[in-house]
């Protein structure tokens, strides 16, 4: 098995990140879903089981089966889950791109922060289809980090998130995938798709987002793709610099910054 | 009396699309408000008059006072109004830059569309503030048009955008002025102030929105400074053609478009 390059990395501060990321957007991301008791929900792409432990938590009689590309991700969220107490979750190893997965074995499927990351997501999603059974329900999130704006608005600020989103499309991924959900999901058969935007908004009068959202998970998520960028000639220690520092000028006072996550819903 | 330049343009088919946004935009950008009997209202900027027929029919019983520093729009403002039968609205030749308007005699103001355009949107703020009675209230919407994200992504669709945006900065407005809202009602002095995002998501499954917005508002809103953008020499005929296809394939079944408003509520 290989694990597939990941532009965030597989770290411990990267786990973390991603956890709180998971957290703090557990209000904004997951709403009116409800399933039955009994219900067989797949959750693609678990990673460290950030979204997991919130899927055990919401649905605590549905049959979770999560799957990742990465053992040392999958490991990392039977961890987490068990520390929860939450025996609803079974593990297992899986690549989206192959078709790993039985044939119409899922009610429900839940993938979020996935797609952006795949060389294919067509591909992935046409075998999500195939997993799902007939009248079966797909909930997919991504962000769009294009959709960022912030202000100040600065040609260095924007520099070191260009940065990320150029080194997703080289490692095969697309940091913009957010607003391609609706044609991607369209195209593999889904029907009844929902688009949904999911926008984040950040000034100082929500000082918690200043800390959670700004800080802890946008700056942080540009910041982890900071080595990467130098090893790929896109920026340097000094460029790199100034662009945080641009960022971290969004949370003062009088900074802004607005970041869209998309939700699509849809049925086969 | 001089007519401030507005990038926007004075012309009829200008005025038609000004008052299409705002019917499209009504359920978007007018939510929660409620005024009892004798609110004096002022609508600070009232154009042709799109939004104050919203105003008019919304609060009978309020008194609504609409200026604007063009006396062309004033007049086509007047005409809209009387033309529904509305008798709640005066009109009124003001000049937001300047302390025209009588002091603390509004309980609500209402601005649109109005300080993106504004060499000095702090100056007029603080007129407006001037003009609130204390313990009175304000809105302010603005589009974002830096928040404009679409699919198909191109170099081409993106540069008739940034001709807009650059066109208005160089006439003294700010296209970018919606993430900005917080900062410059927080500085004028203006309490509790809430900005919240009203974003528009279009995509096929909307295909009233993909007329209603993307073509008639957003595209046609991109098409008005086209000759403004071959005066300055930001654009040609070519460049200009390929930008506006661009984003006109947005509105083929596969294509997605989003773009964010953003709406101030704040006290004196």
């Amino acid at each position: 098995m290989t694990e597939q390059k990941y532009v965030h990395g597989y770290g411990k501060e990267d786990s973390e990140r991603l956890v709180k990321q998971s957290e703090a957007l557990e209000g904004i991301l997951h709403a009116e879903e409800d399933f039955p008791a009994g219900t067989q929900i797949l959750e693609a792409g678990c990673g460290v089981g950030a979204q997991t432990v919130i899927l055990a938590h919401r649905f605590p009689e549905a049959e979770i089966l999560s799957v990742d590309i990465s053992e040392t991700y999958l490991a990392q969220a039977e961890e987490r889950v068990r520390s929860f107490g939450y025996t609803n979750v079974t593990f297992r190893h899986a690549d989206l791109a192959s078709t790993d997965l039985p044939p119409e074995s899922a009610d429900h499927i839940f993938v979020c922060f996935v797609l952006e990351h795949i060389p294919e997501p067509e591909a992935a999603l046409a075998n999500l289809y195939r997993a799902l059974r007939p009248g079966g329900s797909v909930t997919v999130i991504e962000g769009d980090h294009g959709s960022a704006i912030f202000h100040p608005e600065s040609p260095a600020a924007r520099h070191v998130v260009d940065c990320l989103i150029e080194l997703q499309y080289r490692s095969g991924g697309d940091g913009n995938i957010g607003r391609r959900l609706y044609p991607l999901l369209t195209d593999v058969g889904f029907a009844e798709v929902i688009v949904t935007p999911a926008p984040v908004y950040v000034d100082a009068s929500h000082p918690d987002l200043v800390e959670g959202f700004t800080e802890k998970i946008f700056i942080a998520m540009v910041e982890a793709s900071r080595e990467a960028a130098f090893r790929a000639g896109l920026s340097d220690p000094a460029r790199w610099g100034e662009g945080i520092a641009a960022l971290r000028r969004t949370m003062e006072p009088d900074g802004t910054l607005y970041y869209s996550f998309f939700k699509a819903n849809a049925v086969k």
